[in-house]
């Protein structure tokens, strides 16, 4: 952002601001709450959750699902945020199951009223012991990554429906960030190939598995610009599906990005429900979506304390209470960060880079932004931290503490 | 690596064996126990640590700085490892005292039996609530890394010697990986830059403030190829260290590496302490390192089980019972990362792509690397574990759960 991009902001404010995250009298409100109370009370690091900020972002893909005029069900991916209110709120809500990857998110999605069967559950590189967990959980919903897991399964659940995640070869993320992509240009461990297929179907045959179920998840944080490619995917996964008798459902994954820069638009879900409908029209299957991302991203954000501001060479640095072991995605997946203060000074603008304070160098939270200028003590949000930030957070150099808040 | 060289490696055995890890009768032995068995008896995933081990390394930082002729500390960068049994080991052997970067780490650290004295805090971006606390423990020896830190010092602790961090405008690092490099090309938040001496001689003078000792840390993992630049960098210091009248300690940071490949070749300590008796003889000055690594790496491994082995398009994946959210330098830093059966099997060896439990494209342990062959259920251990692994370890999609195992 430059100085004009700064000055148009003060008039009508920043990209970012929506009906539940604005500034009222030069101070940042989220979900009713004054942010820079929240601080002084709570303390930070803080986490805030706007459980309304959820339900919306839910409501919206039901909206556009319901326009495909085909059966569906929504699984909230619980991996990008675990937090057992949020998970209370969104089973009493009704309107969304769980996406689970691993025996303790089953167990944790329990604990938070979830069932069985409205679990879906697509794990990779599945233990022994994960298997026997697994076996145990009547009418889970099983997706298998690999045919030695199809074996296993048939082994053990002979005459049983479940699911197989295929690989079909292409990838979508973010701003085509390879690192965000589960399948394409790289031979990746997710799911099975098209020239496994057969191979796959002999083994359903042998122990008299039903594929009820294809299953694909090709990368994270897709928006507009990327849809003519996940178009392309969805159009690729479609021989696996022909080719395999029993198929009555198909879950196209998660991936649904939301907008990180001022320069990101939403991702517009009547042109994604319409390419739905073009591949998946009328043909009498049941689809599935799991999104994380666009569930919870932008519901959550991280308050931090200005340590120091100081100048070093080029560099302006604003030094927070917190670094990239609460929130691994600006410095480990190039992620764009979003700065906001809680309170405005009418200071004019700076070119801040904002440092953690983890002892390393790659603890940078967004270089060269611009920013009011703000003094020691002040207060910063960070913007979309409701995803892939506390749930992958670390106890790093022992910074790992946090609060989290959640807004009913 | 070729299948030449593997051939090779079954003779002579692998790059990596030392007396306390190597294969007898096909077994994999570390400090004297056999791991297979630890995986049967104990479970997986398991990190192993051998304080024998860290010791050995710690005595031959002692053996090459006693040879520089220079009086001495060694300060243990506690945020490699933090296990409590290491910690204590290390505190009875008296070798060592601790370099922390956090409040929560002193005081883990003194839960140990470490005392303020013994401990070296070095912190970057540090809080009014951090420095509340620090100002609390007597004796700590505090390196400051801004201006606006030493203000701060100066304000609650007039009159009291503190050591500052310099920024020498040159780093280091494994591979000459950027990642891995605190200070260089890029401006970064590190330390007080060479144009800003006089201001913080000032702000020192102001506040009566004694600055007694010069820290530097500027990467991670340097092995031999490295020491000329590190030899630069002890060069870029001195600058510094003349203009300060009451410098009487030079702390030269971490940063030592070890092998993690068969091309690389252990740091020549004979070579670099010539290095830092060539920079620093003759000035009366008491030198201090803060190894992390290099005395924890390659003492620690990680134990995993095969969970199952498949064929994807041109990659022989072999999965394993955990990702890189327990140990996540290969994937986000791009290390390498070695991999050794718990039993040789006598199998032909096979070219692996060794897969995590993580449902990340990331997440991906080494790729085609010569193996022999596994069969599911076999066990593997990923050797150079013992630093910044279960340090950085997250629960993100809940597999965070592993085991530690110390042997005496």
């Amino acid at each position: 952002m430059n100085n004009t991009q700064a000055q148009v902001e003060t008039e009508i404010g920043p990209w970012w601001q929506r009906d539940d995250l604005s500034y009222k009298s030069n101070q940042l409100f989220f979900a009713g709450q004054n942010l820079n109370d929240i601080c002084k009370q709570v303390g930070t690091p803080t986490f805030v959750y706007s459980a309304q900020r959820v339900r919306r972002n839910i409501e919206r893909l039901h909206h556009a699902l319901s326009g495909t005029g085909l059966d569906y069900d929504i699984y909230y991916a619980m991996k990008a945020n675990r937090n057992p209110s949020i998970l209370t709120h969104l089973c009493l809500s009704g309107l969304v199951g769980i996406d689970a990857c691993s025996p303790q998110e089953v167990l944790h999605a329990m604990s938070c009223g979830f069932r069985p069967q409205n679990i879906s559950f697509t794990g990779t590189s599945v233990s022994k012991d994960d298997w026997q967990f697994l076996f145990r959980q009547p009418n889970l919903k099983i997706n298998i990554d690999s045919l030695s897991a199809l074996k296993h399964f048939g082994e053990h659940a002979p005459g049983q429906r479940v699911g197989i995640r295929i690989n079909p070869a292409l990838g979508v993320g973010y701003s085509d960030n390879a690192l965000l992509q589960y399948s394409g240009r790289d031979v990746t461990k997710f799911g099975i190939y098209q020239e496994q297929l057969d191979e796959a179907l002999a083994i359903a045959a042998f122990y008299d598995v039903n594929i009820h179920r294809v299953h694909f998840h090709t990368g994270c944080g897709y928006l507009n610009q990327q849809l003519p490619v996940w178009s392309d995917i969805l159009e690729a996964a479609l021989p696996f599906i022909e080719s395999i008798e029993d198929v009555r459902e198909v879950n196209l994954g998660g991936g649904l990005g939301v907008p990180h820069t001022a320069s990101d638009q939403p991702l517009d879900l009547e042109q994604w429900q319409q390419i739905i409908r073009q591949h998946f029209g009328g043909k009498g299957l049941r689809m599935a979506i799991e999104p994380g991302d666009y569930v919870l991203k932008d519901a959550g954000l991280i308050l931090l304390e200005t340590t120091y501001v100081e100048q070093k060479r080029d560099k302006c640095f604003v030094g927070v209470n917190g670094g990239f072991n609460l929130a691994p995605e600006p410095s480990f997946y190039s992620m764009p960060c979003e700065p906001a203060p809680c309170a405005l000074s009418g200071n004019a603008p700076i070119t801040a880079t904002i440092a953690g304070n983890i002892n390393e160098s790659l603890d940078v939270w967004a270089r060269d932004v611009s920013l009011p200028a703000l003094d020691e003590g002040d207060y910063l949000a960070l913007l979309n931290a409701g995803g892939y930030a506390a749930a992958m957070s670390s106890n790093h150099c022992m910074r790992g503490e946090y609060h989290e808040i959640v807004i009913p």
